[in-house]
Order: C-alpha cells, then structure tokens, then sequence
C-alpha cells in the first residue's frame, strides 16, 4: 500500500482527473506482476493505491469494495483471474479462481461476464503461456470498458444537450440528480452515469449535479462528490431523502444512475434507492436515464424484481460510519443504539416503465 | 443538566417505557419554576435531563432540536411563554417571547398553533397571575396532546387490527414501516405514528417496525429505534434508500408516518423522504397513514407543494455523523469532502392523492 506517485505515467487518453493528474481506478503494476487499484473504501479521507498480488487479494477487494461498481468489478475479477492463473496456471487452479471470484458479489452480471470472458480466452491457451494471456485478455477487458464508457458519454451528451438548449442554451444551468457512483470510480475510466456530465462540462456547458449521498455506504458523498470535486465539476451533497423534494420543486432537470444488472427487458438493478428516484422522477415527469454498458444486460432475466438476487450485506455498512473527526483522525462510530437489529439490502429493482431510456454504447 | 432519577415520578398514567420507568419528553420540574427535557440529541448515545430556566434556553432548546416533533415543539413552546412571562410578565415581554419562539422552527405548524393559544389565554390575565396562568396553561396544552394521542393509538389500532385479522390473525405478524421519530419522543406521550403500534404490541399483537434511519439527523436510528427498544417492540433499522426494496418484496403491510403541518386538502408535509416512501407505498399497493393531531392541520392552505415553506437547516447536518467510537466515546465525524457544498432540506410534501387517510383523534 502506497500514496501514489504524481501523475506515475497513467494518463493513456484520458479525461477525468485526480489532482490535475490522469487516474484509471485499475491498472497492471510496473512490475508486470501485480496489480495495483485506488482503495475506494479510504475515499474521500485518502487516496490509497493497493498493490493486489493474488487472486485472494483481488477477491477480497472486490468482497470489502475496494473496487466497487458493476464495470470495475468485472476488470478487477478479470485481473484477478490474471493473479490466479500466475500462482496456479492448470484447469483447476482456473476453474477454483473463477468460482472464488464469483462468489464475492451475487448481483452484478459484469463480474459473471469476465470471468466467463477470461475462461473462454484461457481454455484454448497452453498453461505455460496462460498468464500472458490472461494480462493481454484482462487488459482489453479494462480497455473496451473505457471506449464503452466514452460512447455512453457521447450519447449522454447528446441528451443533456437537447435539455439545454430546451432551457435556451448560452449560460443555462443543466441540473443532473445521480444516485450512488456511476463515475469513472465505478468503471476502468470515464464512468456509466457521469461519462455524460464530464463531456458536458469539458464542452462548456454549466452542469450542476446534485449528489445523493447514497446511504448506507455513502459512495455518493465519498465518491461521486470526491471526484466531481476533483475534475471542478459543481455539485451539491443531498440526503438521499431530498430527491423527490428537489424533482417536485423544479430543481432537477434530469437523473442518471448506472446499473448493476439490466433485465431483456428493461429492468434496472441498481444500488439500494435507485427505484424510489425513479419513482419520484415519474411523478413529477423528469427523465430518468441509465449509463448501460452492454456487459451489465443480462438476457436471461426478463423479471428482474422477482429473478435478480439482492445481495444482502453486513448490518455494520449502515450502523457504523467512518469519517474525519476535527482533530484530522479518520474514526468509525456507531450511530445504532446497541441491540437494534439491521437490515441492509445492497440493491434495489426499478422498472422499465419508469425508464425514460437506458445510455448504452 | 442531570442523569433521570429511577422513576422519578412521571408516570401519570402513561404506558411507553424507559428502562421499565415511564417518562414523558417534558415536564415542569420540581421547583415549580423551571421545565425539563429529555435532550434528544443525545439519544440514543445517553439519557440526559436539561433544565430549561429561561425563554432563551426553550428557543436553543427548539432551534437545536433538543426537542423537535410537532407536538412536542408545540408543548416546549408553551413552556417557553410561561418561562418568559416569569421573568416579564408585561404584554410586550408576552408579544417579544412569541416572536422569539416562532422564529425558531418555519415548518411545523403546532408552533405557532400553541403560542396562539397562550398568548389568548394570558391576554387576559392581569401580569401577576400570569406566570401561573402559564403553567396551567402550558401543562393544558400537554395534556391534551396525550389525550389526542391515546385516541389516535385507539383509532390506528382499528386498522392494523385489520390487517392482522386479513393475514389470520393469531401468530401473524403485521409489519409496519415508519419514517423519521413520530413515536412519544415526538409529542409529550404517546407519538402519533406510534401510538397504534403501542396499542397492538401492548394488547398481544406480534408487530415489528421497520425504521427508516431517517438522514440527515438520523432521528428514526437513533430515536425511534431507541424508544421502541425501550418497549420491547420488535425492530430493524434500515437506510432510507431500502423502503421501496421492502414494499416491492411484500415486506411492509402498512406506513405510519407523522406531520409537521397537513393542509386543508390533505396535503402532508413530514420529514424530508416521506413523499419518497408514499411513492413507493402507492405504487406497491401498501396504505399510506399519517398520524395526525388536529393542531397539526393548517385550515390557511391548500396547496402544499406550493406553499408551505421548507425549513433549510446547517450543512453539518448533512455533513457530520455524530456516533459512538469502540471504546466507547461519543464523536462527531465528517462524512463529505472538505470543499463539496451541502444542502439540507428539512421537510417534504407528501400530495393528498398518495395517503390512504389521516389517523387523527
């Protein structure tokens, strides 16, 4: 574990920055070894970079969201397929590394995909050759994930465009309300939901996005405000409470939100509130889009409130928080009276009839 | 500022219990000339009695949510004009101690309702009764909330008996879902939202409570989890976001909510989310309640969305949790990134076509 190096070489084509520097959320380490991905359970208090060296690591990353967010999960599974097949290249050593990955999140399909994606590229490669494979195959995954992301963008823009100009253009103000992180920290670079308003704002538009703090693990406060903040896009932290206040007020012109599994037909798995703003949305007619890459569509699910499985996880996500106390401390405190039992659903289902319409690639 | 005695007297016929003991949120205490509160922003970490000796120390009191539910808001101020009336019993010092205590909260309407009410009943009573006056005034006031609260409890209890007696009856369990701290920590006894729920737990009926954590200020977490352990009613805190993921699995019979204010077309203006949990509850096909007191109702509007005004509080609300460490000390931690502004609606407007009816006395 380390504090990363300024800018440390990872610039290749990207928009979205740390500090006036080039980030990606996953990378090959220099060595050629390892792999190397931002903490996101220590944002927005520091900016970590952890070293993974084995696919327990890479599990473990993925099972405590160190690596968080249905895209990033499947390049981190993918790579963690690499560290697998370096310690153990056989079938087996393949075959146990697929299972244990997959058992870490029940509920995105983006990690089910990669690692069918690095099965079948691995299959028909020899054992000696498998871990060369596996880092080029884990790479291009990393790589078609970012030029996935930037297409949503586009498209995304294209959107938030039309709503501008429908306010008059010039010095009108877009206001975007999104749930969760769907930012490049939920992806390789870029991201799903926020591709959209990153290309918005490097195009001049004056995009303001109000935050959802996205409780119980606060990723909207951590890390969409984090990096918002970061790229000097204006954005405000709500309660996630105030959505339907603000849509009713007039203050939303539209939501985007990624998404952790699609059905065929249009339902949005997504984190935990997700379908309560998208309730509020068609309540007061603002739209309601998704960032979609087309990994996260799963086609053998058509009902997805009663097919998609809801990962439940430990009650300590909503009954302690961590932050920064005044004295600069980073402490966990429990804000749940001792003996009241927790429950804490990860996701939520909206359905496609309160989709104004998915973003995809 | 002072630990509860056991017991300590105030039991006069109340039933919801604190440690076996029954409490009231206020009280006048044993001097005859000064009031005392249960501070509520130190719930559910520990149980501190405040003395409130002055009109000033009732308006913090107010301000700081020390104590904060419609009904009782209502009640401390009334206390707050017998407060001031003992130290300038004068019509000027009557008219500057209203004004005072109205500024302290926009929202809630009991507020303005009680200071109303005793600035009528002491117009007319000559400046060196009117201290006394106050008191009786102000302990009329109290008494009466708890009267309307019983009855709503009895009325509540009508219709989750109903729903008991449509899932069999006997052993079946009714699971109720509320928002936020509608519960006796909201009124002098009782609750509104949580009077039924007393009445059908203390007459046999197997009832448990979902708590929405209520962000920003956690009042449903720390409040309404607190009281309804101090009962012995079955419970489970969840995050805000997760209601509409209950209502769509068939895991929610019924919401009981509160209201700062209702309009005369039933418009329902509640803690921030509660429109968000009428969306979902409508949707599901789940009834939608409101406890409601009659001095909650605002007969002067009709429109709620367009007129009520909502309360905008600090951003250290949003901002900071406070909460228990390990080893045991209460403290207040940042949440959001240094630099990333907040807003902090106190209040939503739930439209009168999303509630299954008002339960008032």
């Amino acid at each position: 574990m380390r504090s990363p190096d300024a800018c440390c070489g990872r610039r290749r084509g990207k928009r979205v920055n740390v500090r006036g520097c080039a980030m990606r959320t996953i990378w090959l380490g220099a060595d050629g070894h390892t792999v190397e991905i931002i903490d996101q359970t220590r944002l927005p208090h520091e900016l970590v970079i952890t070293k993974l060296a084995t696919v327990a690591d890479a599990a473990r990353a993925i099972g405590t969201m160190q690596v968080r967010g249905a895209p990033l999960i499947g390049a981190a599974a993918a790579y963690g397929v690499a560290l697998a097949v370096a310690e153990d290249p056989s079938d087996e050593g393949l075959a146990a590394a697929t299972t244990e990955l997959a058992a870490t999140r029940p509920t995105a399909v983006n990690l089910r995909w990669a690692l069918a994606e690095m099965k079948r590229a691995l299959q028909v490669v020899s054992e000696e050759r498998r871990f060369a494979a596996a880092v080029v195959r884990a790479g291009a995954i990393a790589e078609a994930d970012i030029a996935i992301n930037r297409a949503i963008g586009e498209h995304g823009l294209a959107l938030i465009a039309d709503l501008w100009r429908h306010k008059g253009g010039g010095a009108a103000r877009v206001d975007v309300l999104t749930h969760c992180n769907a930012g490049w920290l939920a992806t390789v670079d870029w991201g799903t939901a926020l591709a959209p308003v990153y290309k918005g704002h490097d195009a001049g538009m004056d995009i303001h996005v109000w935050v959802d703090e996205t409780r119980p693990r606060n990723q909207g406060m951590s890390l969409t405000a984090w990096e918002l903040r970061q790229h000097g896009v204006k954005h405000t932290v709500v309660a996630d409470n105030t959505a339907g206040h603000l849509m009713q007020g007039g203050m939303v012109d539209l939501c985007i939100v990624g998404s952790d599994r699609t059905t065929a037909t249009g339902d949005v798995c997504n984190k935990i509130g997700t379908y309560l703003v998208a309730l509020a949305a068609k309540d007061n007619g603002v739209p309601f889009y998704v960032g979609l890459p087309s990994p996260t569509i799963d086609f053998s699910v058509s009902n997805g409130v009663a097919a998609i499985p809801i990962e439940q996880r430990a009650a300590d996500e909503v009954a302690t928080v961590t932050g920064r106390t005044a004295d600069g401390r980073v402490e966990k405190v429990r804000v749940v009276p001792e003996g009241s039992v927790v429950a804490n659903y990860g996701f939520d289902v909206t359905p496609a009839r309160l989709v104004s319409g998915p973003i995809t690639e």
